[in-house]
């Protein structure tokens, strides 16, 4: 019997009076007697969702920040805010805003939220799971007509895959020049922003201090296969890690295959593909959940009858420490450094400025999820997140938690991303008790 | 003092009546009392044939076969052959050829030549050394009034860069399905001979069969740095090195580069790396001269946050033993398999078409060269020809000897190209004293 399902049917076992009972009333976080998804409902309204920008022949969506696609899907989102009771705003950056009110107008708000833009033909579940899981939570309030003390927001956040645009913009920490840029949809970042409603030249008005957020939660699929692998519910995710990049540029000789020597040779691919080994080894031999990759190489002049003198090549290192990615870019500089010597020519780094820092995940907030998820009779595992989210911009303001659901095949950006209904359920399930738990004062005891 | 200078002032010493003798008189090949090349007059044409295709900036030049330049720059080369005393017609493969009678006409010709075709913005020494070294033979022959036993022709080949269509022909080797390809001309290969003048579609009439020559000699640049790196100032090549040309594909899993344990790829780049390695290892464990390259990479999707799925390289190696070079792709192959077996991935070889087989130069050739040489006081060594020339055709159907001089840094295919005048002579020397070697009947003994 799959989790989700001895959930449902404890569920139906329980009086409507429980369901119902005031939230202010401490409740026990390990029990089951406490609402969950609605599967059903869930479904549709991803299924609906789904036909904004979808692609005509196999399943995937491009509904890209800015497009049209978007500025429909949206509305979509908004009725769906409005139908579940949320008093609906647009904030300056064009963040999709549904807020139900707390009974206790001095604390402060917990914020549940992630993305409906997708990439150019992605998937149905990247962004989407959040945006309908928070929108659900408020309809199950609402529904049984529960208020929290805290208010709750539910948030659509503008153009994450263009570079987590709305949430940094919350956080206060979006470049003015990021405005200026121009996304997949051909619309600038500001003439975009203005599409979707908001105001990019008060844009400092999205922000929110700290102090402003009891908590944020994100529920996401996991774009990973660990979930899948070690048949686990919910991943409880202890941060979102840090990404680091780098460009390696080997300068060697170009010269004719045929009439150069070996022993001549300053051939840059060679040097390069020690390089490659070399970053593959610096990740590998660190114990930890560090990752590194070179997704990137072009060698020049590129001729299978020229030996190459000059390579390209990308270096990315992820970790959820600062401190541990650049040990790993030590480990790759130095080697780089014997590699250069030894194979008579030059390696050097170019520190491009694509880089985010690790977004550690709130402890008692991890606490909470893991609670929810075996208060369901759920398995639930501590993983980080190797994605970006929504969610390590909000960390500079706010404690934030992320609930991980199963990807298939760890399958993401793709229209072969796929979660099972039952998963998905599970998420909304432990992203609504996490709220109740929350508003309940867990976070702060 | 340079030798070439050396070796004019002995000229200048010798009486007339020594250097008009009869060739029908055996000479003493390691005596100095023998005609030289003009220097002057040499680098006058190379200078002239520089201007037909000349890049605007550089002292390049774009003489692609069968382009107007080329055109223009035959045009050119036949008014030289012709005021060396040259018989000039053109045959069915386009090859311009300019025949000197001998007085033996039971005798096989011996010739020597080249071609004046290049590479789009490339040089002007590869090719044309040896086209223009050989008219300055006739032109010494014809100005000392000496009569050679065998006939004598100079041959500017057509189209050597885009393939070796014109010594192909003449070897009776070229596919029909040559004449059909387009070169960088923009002119099919069919339409670019008959713009010179031949008739492809009576190619056949090109061929010359077994026995039709003497014997072949090409003089060119080395497009190496050897002889420069030893100060040694003729090559004596031992043979064109036969390339073999495969196309690696080594297929992976494409990934998400953030949500991957690095214990859970398969890195297609990453085996491509080791891949590079072995085939630089497997040439330059063994002993001998041979050569493997990879100058061509390309890694799918090519993104710095996706784990390469798919990685398609090339792999040449090059020897002037075929068996050796299938003993090199031996062990490539072997280490492909180790390599595809730990790194989870599958690797696959295509063996191109484009693949040339050794062309050995004659030892008897090889040592009335080395003769010549010594005989004007130079220094000469023996060596491979890593690059492929119109020799090697010619291989198939006559005893072929070849004469490297020193490319200044091994530079070729490049506007950069340059082979000091004085080599140039030295080379143009050696070449007529082969020739008169040969007629001297040093091929027969």
């Amino acid at each position: 019997m799959k989790p989700n399902v001895r959930a449902a049917l404890l569920l139906r076992t329980i009086p409507a009076c429980v369901l119902l009972m005031a939230p202010a009333i401490v409740l026990p976080a390990a029990q089951p007697h406490l609402p969950v998804a609605d599967s059903g409902r869930v479904q549709e309204h991803l299924a609906q969702l789904a036909h904004f920008g979808a692609d005509t022949d196999d399943g995937g969506v491009s509904r890209v920040a800015f497009s049209d696609a978007d500025v429909a899907g949206r509305a979509y989102v908004k009725r769906l805010m409005e139908a579940a009771g949320l008093e609906v705003r647009i904030d300056a950056a064009g963040n999709l805003i549904g807020r139900r009110e707390g009974s206790d107008r001095n604390l402060p708000v917990i914020v549940v939220g992630s993305h409906t833009d997708s990439v150019p033909h992605g998937g149905n579940y990247d962004g989407d799971v959040g945006v309908l899981g928070g929108i659900e939570v408020a309809q199950q309030l609402r529904d049984r007509h529960v208020r929290l003390r805290h208010a709750l927001e539910v948030v659509d956040f503008t153009d994450e895959e263009g570079g987590l645009v709305g949430s940094r913009a919350m956080a206060g920490e979006l470049p003015a020049a990021t405005l200026d840029l121009v996304n997949a949809s051909g619309r600038s970042v500001r003439d975009g922003i203005r599409t979707l409603g908001g105001d990019p030249d008060a844009i400092g008005h999205a922000r929110r201090s700290r102090g402003d957020l009891a908590a944020y939660l994100e529920l996401h699929i996991e774009q990973g296969a660990t979930l899948e692998r070690t048949h686990t519910d919910i991943g409880v995710v202890e941060g979102i890690v840090g990404i680091h990049w780098w460009e390696a540029t080997i300068t060697g000789v170009a010269n004719h295959a045929g009439t150069t020597p070996m022993d001549q040779r300053h051939d840059a691919l060679v040097a390069a593909s020690e390089l490659v080994l070399a970053v593959n080894v610096a990740a590998t031999e660190l114990p930890g959940r560090q990752v590194a990759t070179v997704g990137r190489i072009r060698a020049e002049p590129g001729a299978a009858n020229v030996i190459p003198g000059r390579v390209v090549l990308s270096v990315e290192v992820r970790d959820l420490d600062a401190k541990r990615i650049e040990a790993v870019f030590d480990t790759i500089r130095a080697r780089a450094g014997e590699i250069a010597r030894v194979r008579g020519t030059r390696i050097e780094f170019r520190d491009l400025e694509a880089t985010a820092d690790p977004a550690l995940t709130d402890p008692r907030l991890q606490r909470i999820i893991d609670s929810a998820a075996r208060g369901l009779g759920l398995t639930a595992m501590a993983m980080p997140s190797g994605a970006g989210h929504d969610a390590q911009d909000i960390a500079r303001i706010a404690p934030i938690g992320m609930i991980f659901v199963p990807s298939v095949g760890g399958i993401s950006h793709s229209p072969r991303e796929y979660t099972a209904p039952a998963d998905i359920t599970n998420g909304v399930s432990v992203l609504l008790r996490a709220v109740l738990a929350i508003d309940a004062g867990k976070l702060e005891r």
